[in-house]
């Protein structure tokens, strides 16, 4: 069901090293019932980063004595020219001046620490692409000659066209490939639907409001950016202070409303754009909430996830499939978050596109017959235990995840090693990419494990995957709201004998002895476990009779053998009914698309190295364009060949651009390199052109009648370009790149 | 910008043939504004069938006589019984038996008339494809364990897979061949840019309220439907009566809230579950509104169209096409739409993807490049005249329609063009489509002509697709609203020399002249067209002084030639600057797929001739699978071979079932001809299989290792099924169809 919310990772990882209190692992019934929503990404990623740095602690120590010299040495100086006394004036200014400058290094090197590390760089790198981002329209702010909307971005022709390649290698690596039933349901949603979720309840952040003018903030985010500030910006911050902010941040999103209200008023953190007092927090919901038809009473949300369109037609699905298990549903479509304040561009928004799989297993079996296809993968994996321990995420393979246990069960593992695949097969850098579990107290109760892929991208690791093992929960809360069971049956080959409890009180007896009481104590006895009930069936044989507590009475009474009859009895059961288990991989695609933008990213020098160049390193099948096509010189002859050209790539259905202006190769080089386009095809010749590629700059000659299928073969991954340079003869002429 | 609402034509086509009244094409304010939105088929269908059918007439009569020959025969009978004459009696009796078996006979006669025609036969038909489409999952009422939400449905496995093929067609058959910039913008829309549009004052529906009990009914759906059942069932309707009703039909689009009201009143219509009064009629918004950002001050709308998005983003848009028209951009997305009570199916529903167009044009010149490519084709066309005239469609050459003028330019033609083969390609037939003009009366006033690719199903004629040239107006709209120019340049290659008119009023004098009055004679003087300015001048040259009417001030002051100067000047232009035309073809992608439900289904007697089995005819880019794949019996061999041809097609990117399953292979040819799967391969052999076409059942014999190339060929289209059987040797043999 629930797609794990979005919570980047805070980028000042050294920062919350705190261990975090045992208070918050066993978390107050509130955080607890926020979590299951909003799992809290935040306050796992700071108690696995949450030992104070060492150094830091030092170098606050450190700044402070040097200041406390330079304070005691500016006293010295004053009393010695109060004193009248010149002698010595001026060596104990030399030595002030000497310990200023000590202190002013102590500082730079707290500063340093504590800083935003390389967050200069990691901010003028993001400003770079994302100025490349917005100009070459793979993305606009929405709405904006209205001046937009925060949060609603949308995606222009190139983001457009790299949005449905990801789509559709999504579809082709996890739907074809894995039998998945696919399946398109509405955005809008009743209310029914959403409370059987737990979405009407529970999906709220808290808000706390400016009490002049109205404005909301998130409350967690006033305190987390106080916190921040303070620890980077205020240097004579004392070590004690600077650790109670730590764990502030650390515990964050286990704080409940009260604890977060009396943090906000304690440290009186006040409106950003005002400076006005807040009010208290109290919890918003984040669903858009609208009325379904024109009565005004039935209300209806705009679905926060796709989720559930699945979950409510399980019955329907396990038929479609020949009611065997497991099968895999699963649904790309648009989910809606009415976030408080969003920020940080395409990673937070209020629309999105979602990509969910349900995988339904039966819980007494989740191997995966394929789990050996994947069980050699090797990479960064970041499993609690590390987390914990203040370590970093190692490399692993995940055979032995799994095998050791750290990794719940085989179809777990499995979807971690396919979305692996998926993303770095899409060009995400393996080093950037980790899979982090999540901590016992991140998970919703019901889960039985839980992993985000996460990527590193100038915003810090971000979820852009999560991975659950559900367990029944979603199945059983609609089950029970519907009343329509949503279960799997397990025909046995041939009927099995099994014993059951039968506890069968004397209503008459028990009311004779018990009177009002009665209808408790036949509950408490019914309620019995196979345990107790054979506990007291031996009591009762031997001595007649039995204490037995009541608690909805608060106290014991004495039960005697001819209350109850307590008996194991056999039947003969033809099959097994039960929930099955659901195993979920979620995908934010909107933030796989942006850390793919990122990671695809490079400059390099023009050929006058004048300037610096920009291109995104897309993979083919990535690319929002597979190539360009460049009548060298304006004439006749290139043009009819290019428009040769141009039916042949269109028929193969490959996306090209002519581009026929006069302007030099190099700068059209340059213009397609700076929206990924891998091949480049020169037309100098009636007959045969120059196909460049991308990064390698390298060029072949192929003939005209074959560039179709060659760019074909390129862009659907039949041949790479080693293929194609080994196969056609290389081309280095006048129309090489001039860049 | 306006996707024209889907009103599917009425099933009764030849009941409504009144000849339209002048008023409604002269439409009265209100029903022009509706128009722009739901700009109304229903009542141009009607008009263009509004010739009462003279056999219908006829009837009418006849059974009016022959009733009246029964009435009069019965008094005579009763008379003569009266008198006590017993003579005579048996021969009047038999006399008006025979009178009322002519009157039944005339009854029947007239109910075949105007009985639902075809209609039980339809319905019957219909229900047999829903049933399929239903049981198979082709869709699914969304949140069906909650017993559902109207409106609302979901694509099951094969239904979603039919709705990914016609969409990634559509972006090969539109974006990649005509080179469109496609964008994906949010649902989520703020106010002020369905404010600009239109939307928020116009987008409604009349709707009647239950006084009793609340319930909301269409005003207009109420009232067609009294009309109808009044004139199929109602035998005894005098012609004059049934042409008022038929009138009433034609003219329902057009009428006010008061004149629905009036009739809803004069016919006594009460609501129909409870027969209590209703409400006068009023306007419902048919947006879903929600609210963005917390404060609940932000109203927002979810998007009933896909256009705005592309419309408020024409500035980039151009630039990044290089400041170069035409340009069309794209857009797939979901609209909704909170009909007041959807009914029909998947044909009128609350939420649906669109795929919508917008060709941005010269509004000087709107030849097409590529219009030769669709000149000689031909198809039926439903002109305006032909509607008019009470005719039908007729077959027409698309060059023909275009240059004389029926069709208003070559760009429009060249869009009708494509959507014809495009929904050809899809499996919709020719005989079934046709390409209906809107009726002036029911075009925006500011659109240059429009057409409705419309399809025939069991429900009637089906507007499918909207190509509409709206001239300047969206654009026009966010320019003035946002502040934004939406323009277009045309570079000039020499500067150009104009006359501008130049009115520069002397505010001194108009004001010692006109003291408080003095602001609107300068804005009216400035407000002068050139004719109105020249004429003045010439007057205040002659005679110094002139009469001039200020309808501000609804009267006429006296300008003397000192008061203003008017003249002429003349001035280089380098450029004109100039709001493009655009034009949409707008395509509701559930209704065509529905549509394509049901002209692709047919029935064939299963071998035994004991059932009629059911098959969809997908065309192989539309079938939801492309192939199956059946052991012939269970061996190792076999399943080895399966699997690997299941490797092989999922590496091709071929959606493929494999059924192993130990039923006869006729059991399995026919439960994948029911979701239309256009091949199986049955596995006979380690080496090589049968490959079995659905609908001629042919078979050809195929190596294992050429199975997944032949398939991708055949899916693909490079090759068809006459080339294979060609190719391949045929084969009859004992696994063989068993239907």
């Amino acid at each position: 069901m629930v797609f794990m919310r979005f919570r980047p990772q805070p980028i000042f990882s050294s920062l919350c090293r705190l261990p975090k209190p045992a208070r918050t692992l066993a978390a107050p019934p509130l955080a607890a019932a926020r979590r299951r929503f909003p799992a809290a990404p935040l306050s796992s990623s700071c108690s696995h980063m949450a030992s104070a740095s060492p150094s830091e602690d030092a170098l606050r120590r450190a700044l402070a004595e040097r200041q406390a010299a330079v304070d005691a040495q500016a006293e010295a100086v004053r009393a010695l020219k109060a004193s009248g006394a010149q002698a010595g004036v001026d060596a104990a200014v030399e030595a002030l001046k000497a310990l200023k400058v000590e202190a002013g290094a102590a500082a730079r090197r707290l500063q340093a620490a504590v800083g935003s590390g390389g967050g200069a760089a990691r901010e003028e790198l993001r400003q770079v692409i994302v100025n490349t981002l917005e100009r070459k329209l793979f993305y606009i702010p929405s709405f904006k000659i209205y001046r937009g909307v925060a949060g609603l971005y949308d995606y222009g022709p190139p983001g457009c066209a790299v949005k449905s390649n990801v789509l559709a290698s999504w579809r082709q690596h996890f739907v074809l490939e894995e039998n998945m039933l696919e399946v398109d349901c509405p955005c809008v949603t009743p209310e029914i639907v959403l409370k059987a979720s737990g979405h009407v309840e529970k999906f709220t952040d808290l808000m706390v409001k400016d009490e002049k003018t109205g404005t909301c903030y998130r409350a967690d985010h006033l305190l987390k950016d106080f916190c921040k500030e303070k620890l980077e910006k205020d240097l004579t911050l004392s070590p004690e202070k600077a650790a109670e902010f730590k764990h502030v941040l650390a515990v964050l999103d286990d704080l409940s409303p009260e604890e977060l209200g009396a943090k906000i008023k304690d440290y009186g953190i006040v409106a950003p754009d005002t400076k006005n007092p807040l009010s208290d927090p109290y919890p918003f919901n984040l669903m858009f909430q609208t009325s379904i038809g024109p009565t005004g009473l039935s209300v209806g949300y705009m679905r926060p996830e796709t989720a559930q369109g699945i979950f409510v037609n399980f019955k329907d699905l396990y038929y479609y499939n020949g009611q065997k298990l497991p099968f895999a549903a699963a649904q790309i479509g648009q989910a809606f978050r009415n976030e408080i304040s969003p920020r940080q561009g395409l990673l937070r928004v209020r629309e999105f596109t979602l990509a969910e799989i349900e995988h339904f297993v039966d819980p007494e079996d989740k191997s995966h017959p394929k789990f050996a296809d994947v069980a050699d993968l090797e990479f960064l994996m970041f499993p609690r235990e590390l987390q914990l321990s203040g370590d970093s995420a190692k490399l692993m393979k995940l055979a032995e995840a799994v095998s050791k246990g750290i990794v719940n069960n085989e179809t777990l593992g499995y979807f971690i090693g396919r979305v692996y695949l998926f993303l770095t097969q899409l060009g995400i850098d393996k080093g950037r990419l980790r899979f982090r579990q999540h901590l016992p107290n991140e998970m919703a109760h019901y889960a039985a494990d839980c992993w985000d892929a996460e990527i590193e991208c100038s915003y810090g690791w971000i979820e852009c995957v999560g991975i659950a093992d559900r367990s029944a929960y979603d199945l059983k809360a609609h089950s029970e709201k519907s009343g329509v069971p949503l279960v799997a049956h397990e025909k046995f080959a041939k009927p099995r004998e099994v014993e059951k409890l039968v506890i069968v009180p004397s209503k008459k007896d028990l009311g004779l002895a018990f009177k009002g009481n009665q209808k408790m104590v036949v509950e408490a006895l019914e309620a019995m476990s196979e345990k107790e009930a054979m506990d007291m069936k031996a009591a009762l044989d031997s001595k007649g009779e039995t204490n037995f507590q009541v608690c909805t009475l608060g106290k014991d009474v004495v039960i005697t053998k001819k209350m109850v009859s307590i008996s194991m009895e056999k039947k003969m059961e033809h099959q097994r009914v039960f929930t099955p288990s659901v195993i979920e991989p979620s995908f934010g695609i909107g933030r796989i698309i942006y850390c793919l933008f990122e990671h695809s990213f490079y400059t390099r020098p023009s050929k006058s190295e004048e300037e610096q160049l920009n291109v995104f390193r897309f993979p083919p099948i990535v690319a929002p364009i597979k190539c360009t096509v460049f009548p060298l010189v304006k004439n006749q002859e290139f043009d009819d060949a290019a428009k040769v050209l141009d039916k042949e790539l269109t028929a193969a259905g490959i996306s090209h651009i002519i581009d026929t202006t006069g302007i030099s190769i190099g700068r059209r080089y340059a213009r397609t390199d700076e929206i990924g386009v891998p091949f480049a095809v020169t037309v100098d010749s009636a007959t045969e052109v120059t196909i460049r590629e991308r990064d390698s700059k390298q060029q072949v000659r192929v003939g005209i009648d074959e560039v179709a299928s060659v760019v074909k073969e390129l862009t659907e991954g039949q041949s790479n370009w080693a293929d194609i340079s080994f196969k056609y003869p290389s081309h280095i002429g006048p129309q090489g790149d001039q860049e």
